[in-house]
């Protein structure tokens, strides 16, 4: 083990310390009050757990938001953004001009905390518990890059993941699962302080949250703490055995109370979600001997805070000092560590696939794992798991140079049991994006998307590499019957913004899809893969699978000259073999027939006008489109006179063959279909 | 306190006990072997846990599955649906050739289990975690039943509510707000028997799930056992003791080997998934001492069964008995509850609404509180509440006989705090809609749809009536930002099969909505709801409120004529109000138009063509269609010359009018698009 850095923080005086609080108490409220929206309660009450973090604990740098190996503070009862404002105006990220602009358009401090609108910022929070799961991922991170990069003398990666957050969170699944998944782990560097002020929107936590939670914590193995979350002593106190505790993440269980200061509001409901009005904020400063200027930063607070952000930028010019002579003696592990942490991906990682010979059948799940293990060698950074379906799922990485899965004091791996976690494991993956060193997947099958979906959504709008494996795609999956069985997930997923959903057709178009998605930098996507086994197609008789990056794209070009082309089939996945079968039974009848591969709608969007009219030209208005799925999302492609090959209902209990037949989803089916259509 | 039912259920010895075990166990491999396909590691390892609780314990109607006071039992590890048949099997609810049928098209033996296919069958169970949260629903609607019906001298509903549940349940997150929901609630009459094999489809629980379930659902408030669930007199003590703990649920953790019998896949996980093989399958019945013939029950079971039978009609019988007396002597209110376990609605229900004079503004959600309220006025089973949002959702009902909220040991009232628990909360309604005599709502942010996703694609799947308001339906919630503004989410829920979705327009399309939502018996609806106030329309100049219930109706006929529209404008919820504000400008510049307002596509598309062309007609095809979220949905009606006035991308942070012309959303950005089609 190689020593720690050396600075340490100097704390404020306990008067100071109480005035630090009571500024971030009020720059807290005045931005609700000018807002004059906001949630002023939990800032209130939370002020003393913060400035003890801060001032005694955190480690950033003012400078640099992004440095590496800064401690991570998620604020996962993000509601609370005033506060988060206040604590990243003192450490000198936003300005006094930034807290004002609180909860306006085109300000610094949106209304939840926004990665990427925010310096400082380390995650989007708001729905609650998300904050909480993406930390989890967060410090599993750290873990896996300190123990593939830090060597007996340099631990270049070594930072804490802290969380503040609050009853909301406490009480959602995802939070259980998540909090579980770290007990397992053993997230020894992960310090949750639970803002535990009793206080609901609703009510008392008395009126629906009564266990233990202390003794529930205990059992999922961590490390428990009761304080008294207005004592500056206290709350240091228990952060520093937090840290002391190597084997167990921590939680702090802080009794605070909420609107802490407001005369008449303090520990009710009514402190949460609104403004405290000005007579009542008037009257909390009052009670709390501050001035009533509104967003009043007292001189030496202002001062103390010039001090420590010296303080804090030697820290990071020690750790780089420390990072040069690491680099100097390990060269090429300083660089691989840096380029990771950049994003950027290794050189012609894209040679390692190689194509699937035509004419065999392979389930692309299947097709997926091994395009994963191909990429996964030549991308140590590709990191993920399953939630207890790997083995379906297909999505082990057995190659590379760490090819086992991490366990607690284990990190060194890359694989993850996330066991039936899937809501967490949406959120892990996201905090392994927003930590930085990881192309972090997850899988499961399909139709669970929908227990991820808050997940999904959020890695969406924070721009997130993130890639989502969703197998067993359709009611191919057979007798799991109704309730395994994707029939809207297709379009739920196609229908949050800024996600790519790709659906490949064979095993080719797999590889395809997953260079789109490890080269997509700033967007997630989710990959649906087919259970049963699919023909992989001919590429000499069909278009190069290559084209499968353009999301839509001519696939039998070779047998039909476009010019000619009267029936316009257009299909995605599993389905593209019906849309061939239908093409040649047409053809047969002398119809002269386009068939088109769909893997991805929204990478066809952003293709060029001029191509888009060429796979699709206006003129063809007899388009038939199948897909495995609800029509939502096709009618506008289909056009007036389009017909449509797909699902309304949910599916049956089967043999999959057997339920294709009985749902429509066959050769003969989909013929009497275009001849009721008369063309 | 009444006396308890006299006839107590006669155990079998120890041997036939034995007997009947092993003839669950293999009745449930045959079926999975003669599928290929299924689940036979669960229903071998809890064999004896079942056998205890029939032949012991549970109180049923082997001739009316729907009887309303018979015990619930459900499978929360659905995948073990194989032993649920063979249990309905012995019960005589199946006949051996249904046994025969598992998991192909037709039978009443689906893969999952599924509500509505095979009598018996209490919750359509697979996605993990969905049973047990359901029964927490169940449950509760239990006491709350008992409170409002049973009198000192008659305990007409008195009933336990078990659940089977195994290791991947257990890590589910929606299980943890279920359980620290009925730990909170103190459902002394629900027992749970955990299936504890400690083998996951990856492996061992130890990859990872390693707290200490004992002690975390000690935390929250449950009475804890922990057994060899082999051992059928321990089990029988057990469920003896949970019966007798009146105060708290119940969990039994059995300890159990995955497989039992099976001598080379016993204790792994090879046995969860696939069929064991004709050899092990055969071995295993050689080494628990059974004959090798396929679908065997040994005539000392059948016997016993038929035996049982007739106690258990005997118990139906008592119960029948004292219900007469019951009836007798509370006439009213045993036909009340007959009246709501029959689903049928109250006589003129519908008078209690009064419409809302015009010219005010409304919030919808404010619209459908007060609607609520004079529905529950009369409606005594309307019940539900929030996920910690009912002051923003308005959906507390005050009005009524017993306007209260239910806590532990007062389950007398209507309103439930479902606590920061979205997910639970849904499947906590499947729950009461599937035990009978309520007719459920709940209610959160529409966005937070996402999270309860789950139970919502059942609930539709089921066909429950169950009503999911969400409130904060779009980009108009302003300042809480995108993580809180729905973009994708009414386009999500419409494409849930079978679900209705509503978005009224003003107070009086709430109205119809809730009208429509409650008499749908056999079909789950949402409702959307805007947070700002919206003008409620003139009716005298606008077609009348009742039109709501088409789906889609002309809403300015009064103004413009049919015939001679040239510009089709559509639009849902608050955004009617921009149509009209569009519909009146465009009239200004001279043209003609019609405005169409649509609450519910889904019911809009059940009604007759003539209708559905009258309000579409096909020549119009300047169509404009507004609606805060994404085009996915809209693209049918739009046709291929359709403007669509929406939202591409997640919403922004700021006051409400501010987003709404950052993002378009306003009659000047309206008319500009309007202008560039040309129109």
């Amino acid at each position: 083990m190689a020593e720690g850095p050396s600075l340490v923080l100097q704390p404020p005086s306990p008067e100071l310390a109480r005035k630090i609080a009571n500024t971030l108490r009020f720059l807290s409220a005045d931005q609700v009050q000018k807002a004059n929206s906001g949630h002023p309660g939990l800032p209130m009450g939370s002020a003393e757990i913060v400035t003890a973090l801060m001032t005694r604990h955190l480690r950033i740098d003012p400078k640099d938001d992004k440095w590496i190996n800064r401690d991570r503070f998620v604020l996962s009862a993000g509601h609370a953004s005033a506060l988060l404002y206040s604590m990243l105006h003192l450490q000198g990220f936003l300005t006094i001009d930034d807290l004002k602009g609180f909860r306006q358009i085109g300000s610094r401090t949106p209304g939840h905390p926004e990665v990427g609108e925010t310096p400082g910022v380390e995650a989007s929070t708001g729905p609650l518990g998300a904050g909480f799961s993406m930390a989890v991922g967060m410090a599993t991170s750290e873990r896996m890059m300190a123990e593939l990069f830090n060597t007996p003398k340099f631990d270049v990666i070594d930072h804490c993941t802290y969380v503040l957050t609050g009853d909301g969170c406490q009480m959602e699944g995802t939070v259980y699962e998540a909090a579980s998944l770290a007990g397992h782990l053993g997230l020894g560097k992960m310090i949750v302080i639970y803002d535990s002020n009793s206080i609901t929107i609703e009510g008392g936590t008395s009126l629906a949250f009564t266990e233990n939670v202390a003794e529930r914590y205990h059992a999922m193995e961590w490390h428990v703490q009761q304080i008294d979350g207005h004592d500056l002593d206290a709350i240091d106190r228990a952060i520093e055995n937090a840290k002391a505790e190597k084997a167990r993440p921590s939680i702090i269980i802080a009794k605070t109370t909420i609107g802490k200061g407001a005369p008449n509001k303090a520990g009710k409901n009514v402190a949460h979600g609104e403004p405290l009005g000005k007579d009542e904020l008037a009257a909390a400063k009052a009670a709390m001997g501050c001035p009533a200027e509104d967003f009043y930063v007292p001189k030496d607070v202002a001062d103390y805070f010039d001090v420590r952000r010296g303080e804090w930028m030697a820290m990071r010019q020690e750790w780089n000092e420390m990072f040069s002579a690491f680099d100097k003696k390990h060269h090429a592990t300083a660089r691989e560590l840096l380029r990771v942490a950049s994003g950027e991906l290794p050189k012609q990682w894209k040679n390692a696939v190689e194509e699937f010979p035509a004419g065999k059948a392979v389930a692309t799940r299947a097709a997926g794992g091994i395009v994963m293990n191909q990429l996964g060698a030549v991308i140590p950074e590709l990191v993920g798991g399953a939630a207890d379906l790997a083995p379906s799922t297909k999505t082990d990485i057995k190659t590379g140079a760490n090819p086992e899965f991490i366990a607690r004091g284990a990190f060194l791996g890359r694989n993850i049991h996330f066991g039936v976690r899937e809501h967490a494991m949406g959120w892990f993956t996201n905090g392994m994006a927003l930590h930085g060193g990881f192309i972090p997947y997850s899988s499961t099958f399909m139709v669970f998307h929908d227990f991820m979906r808050p997940a999904v959504r959020l890695s969406s709008m924070m721009k997130l590499r993130n890639i989502f494996v969703y197998t067993h795609d359709s009611i191919m999956v057979g007798e799991d019957g109704p309730t395994h069985e994707p029939i809207e997930q297709l379009a739920s997923l196609r229908a949050v913004p800024g996600l790519q959903t790709w659906r490949p057709a064979d095993a080719n178009e797999t590889i395809f899809a997953w260079q789109a998605m490890i080269e997509r930098k700033n967007g997630s996507s989710a990959i649906c893969l087919s259970r049963q086994n699919l023909p992989v197609l001919d590429r000499t008789r069909y278009a190069p699978a290559r084209e499968t990056l353009k999301g839509m794209y001519i696939v039998d070009s070779a047998v039909d000259a476009e010019k000619a082309a009267e029936i316009l089939i257009i299909a995605s996945g599993s389905d593209l073999h019906l849309g061939l079968a239908v093409a040649a039974k047409l053809r047969e009848q002398g119809r002269s027939v386009r068939v088109v591969s769909a893997p991805c709608l929204e990478a066809f969007r952003a293709q060029a006008e001029g191509y888009r009219k060429k796979v699709l030209p206006k003129r063809l208005k007899k388009r038939l489109v199948i897909e495995s799925g609800v029509i939502q999302g096709w009618e506008g492609i289909l056009g007036d006179s389009g017909v449509f090959i797909g699902l309304e209902d949910f599916g049956l209990s089967g043999p999959a063959d057997a339920v294709a037949e009985k749902l429509g989803m066959t050769l003969p089916a989909a013929m009497e279909k275009i001849g009721q259509a008369g063309w």
